[in-house]
């Protein structure tokens, strides 16, 4: 197995290792680190319609669009035969517009909000390189099997590097948040994103999609204000996704608000199979309405049958329309 | 597929189906529409014992005997070979008294909250004529499958008609409710009910009942002050519902609560099998308390085997003593 | 089936009962219950590793430790060939210190929150002897399956007896707690505790442990401001629950947090099986978050595979950080 380290270890397979990413060596703590990622959409055999809408700039600091349909595999190595994926994140803190009224302070990754999805195939190992530049103490706590050094709930201290190394296992729709305390005010600042791991035997083609659902205290008060899918208050709304008619969706859904005991999720039109956690491969439950506390997340699989616009919204109504509210628009192949 | 339109269009159809539903055609709006229904009990061959209780007079605005176990199939006819469902509802705003001490101006259908319970088989076409003289704008969204323009999320001005019309399915346990924004209002002041997809092949007889639980924002602060069942407040404490020992109840459960974020229901003295959404003829889970966000509906089955009085509640005990509470009186058939 | 009743009944059996109880019979209020309890730890055939943590004094009038892992099975009889389970508790108010700073007066049985988990196979007769001597009315109130005047929704004047009999089932978790109004009081104020019924076949060998989430409304604003496992806050944080490594965790974990409407539980780097209400011998899921209303209980099984502290508490953070958090920590049976 090999070692694990923070920063201030040195010992030679650190000091290769942080060359390789860009680091000097301990002791460092003021340069960049370059961000290669290799951003790659899921499913080749799926037809993703083309859109004007998603041809859209993405708003300062939020990356709805990249959140929705892009999986982040990491770096690919091979280190004794075994697959070896590695993430390098840096955790900042950027100031967003909201609304055209509303700009919010938050602690992220990689400038984006929630940050990238982690995606990895069961057994595989993952490193991450967690940099923080954000000005305070964070940390990256993984859900997912690991050891107790690796569970991130020891903060990294601004300008320090930790390198997280675990097995992706076991295969299923996993999270990562920030666990510094108060927990709820350091994720409800941005510091999550979702990690996804397939089971050996890939689940069968579809257009698969992620949807965060978090909320915003904006004024301090340990209440939400606004509330979004993928960061951005409303953007589905304004931004509908196109999806194919009688193709399969799969929605990795994860609920990341805060302050707020659970949030539901509600598909109009249409009713959808539950993988709960994405543990098994045979659908768990299959209905419109699912409860989801803090951190629960699931895969959700559907089609449409018709064409036109459908909405997705926590069945929560204020939430729904403080921002956690989008549109499907189910288009003919024909059409696009 | 046969059209469907609003009362703007004017197409012959239209004109035909319109004057059969009483009104005289486009651009007519004042008339009142006849409120043909079929109520009727749904088991002939369960045993309802009589009750006393079950006797009294229902309250001004509220139904909890008629929603209890009276189930609208509709005006029955057959197009094309295939039975058709036509229901007939007109939103109203109607003042009730909750308690001696508070009255509340509703939203609702045909003068009761909750409205009617609409039922039909899985396959059979639906046709709601849905006619607003609220005075506000409305909609009926369905759960359940159907077409963009039938999904009831565009206002029905006051003094409009709308034809919603799709097919029932999947069987299991739906819901409708009116759709304009702010959601939470329009279902707090009562514009709601259920709408039951039996599977081809019907479920085991049983002593069938809808219970749904909802709150009453009475002074506008966004929280609930009041709770019932079937919209009066502590209905079934005072009037007990008798049911008969060793008989199966099957329960059609929704939590129609806004402002909360869940409720649970609780049964005394017993479990239930949980058939969640309905949407399968073997039990998903058994305990004695299941929570259920906003929206969530569920069959539970049970029967009881001693005689007597028990509770059921949602076991959040402030919602349950502000109203949402209940008895079952269990009884001997010799005693009844 | 033998008969039951309170102490204001006279005939025979129950002088002789109550005789053999400690009470001079019907009218006799002041004198102390002889608290006879058979404590015992569950599994024989686990490790169950010893911990200077382990040793600690409890906190006056809470009992974390003897609630984790001591099961109360009662006193023993064999009444026409039929295992009876006699529990005797009393009852009372206790002022308790929850942090340096916060005294609570607690209502609760033999002076510890929560009060004994109760435990019995399938079939058992249950007889509870419940004497009320802490100044109010009172009830008990079990889950599970008895007749209507067992139901514990009748209060227990102070100075009372009432004795509760029924039989244990179904197998699984259970509760019992307060059910005088406001119940979220009596519950709050510490009047709750397990009850589990062990299937006729027992559960494969298993480190068996129990958890009761609630929380504290200390300054009576319906809100709590401090929560706990197992009554005490942030006891398990500073006394971690020793484990043994590789070896089967069996949680038994209840939600009893009355005001807010749900708790999660989460455990970190690492899943559990779920048997929901503990109905089923096989899971029913698997995940680390798990959504529980006020009352809901499960079986979570689990074991750690690497050595080391590991959290749980629910992902609702502001729960976990005012008091409902803890750690295990695993070891190596090597090392203890
Ligand atoms: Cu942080
Ligand atoms: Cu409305
Ligand atoms: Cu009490």
């Amino acid at each position: 197995m090999p070692d694990r380290f923070a920063l201030n270890k040195t010992d030679l397979w650190s000091r290769r290792h942080l060359l390789k990413v860009g680091l000097a060596g301990a002791g460092v703590v003021g340069g960049a680190i370059a961000l290669r990622t290799m951003w790659q959409p899921r499913s080749h055999s799926v037809h993703i319609p083309a859109s004007p809408d998603q041809a859209t700039v993405e708003p300062q600091g939020f990356t709805p669009l990249k959140t929705l349909r892009q999986f982040d595999y990491g770096t690919v190595t091979t280190e004794n035969g075994r697959t070896v994926r590695e993430f390098r994140v840096e955790a900042q803190t950027t100031t967003v517009q909201l609304n055209s009224a509303t700009s919010f302070i938050t602690w992220n990754l990689n400038g984006q909000v929630p940050g990238p999805t982690f995606r990895a195939t069961e057994g595989d190992r993952i490193r991450v390189i967690f940099y923080n530049r954000a000005g305070h103490s964070h940390s990256l706590h993984f859900h997912g099997v690991h050891e107790s050094r690796m569970d991130g709930i020891k903060p990294v201290r601004n300008g320090s590097v930790f390198i997280y190394e675990f097995d992706a296992e076991p295969f299923g729709v996993h999270l990562y948040h920030c666990h510094v305390a108060p927990v709820a005010r350091h994720i409800g600042k941005g510091l999550y994103g979702m990690f996804i791991v397939d089971p050996p035997t890939p689940r069968p083609p579809a257009d698969e999609m992620v949807l965060i659902m978090a909320g915003y205290d904006v004024n301090g008060d340990h209440k939400n204000e606004l509330y979004a899918f993928n960061g951005m208050p409303h953007y589905y709304m304004k931004h509908p996704i196109t999806i194919q008619k009688d193709q399969l969706v799969r929605l990795y859904v994860l609920n990341m608000i805060e302050f707020d005991p659970v949030a539901t999720f509600h598909l109009h039109a249409n009713l959808f199979q539950v993988y709960r956690t994405g543990r098994h491969l045979q659908p768990d439950d299959e209905t419109d309405v699912i409860t989801m506390g803090t951190a629960e997340r699931h895969i959700l699989e559907f089609s449409y049958r018709h064409p036109g616009k459908f909405m997705f919204h926590p069945h929560q109504d204020p939430i729904a329309e403080a921002g956690c509210m989008g549109y499907f628009n189910v288009v003919d192949r024909a059409t696009t």
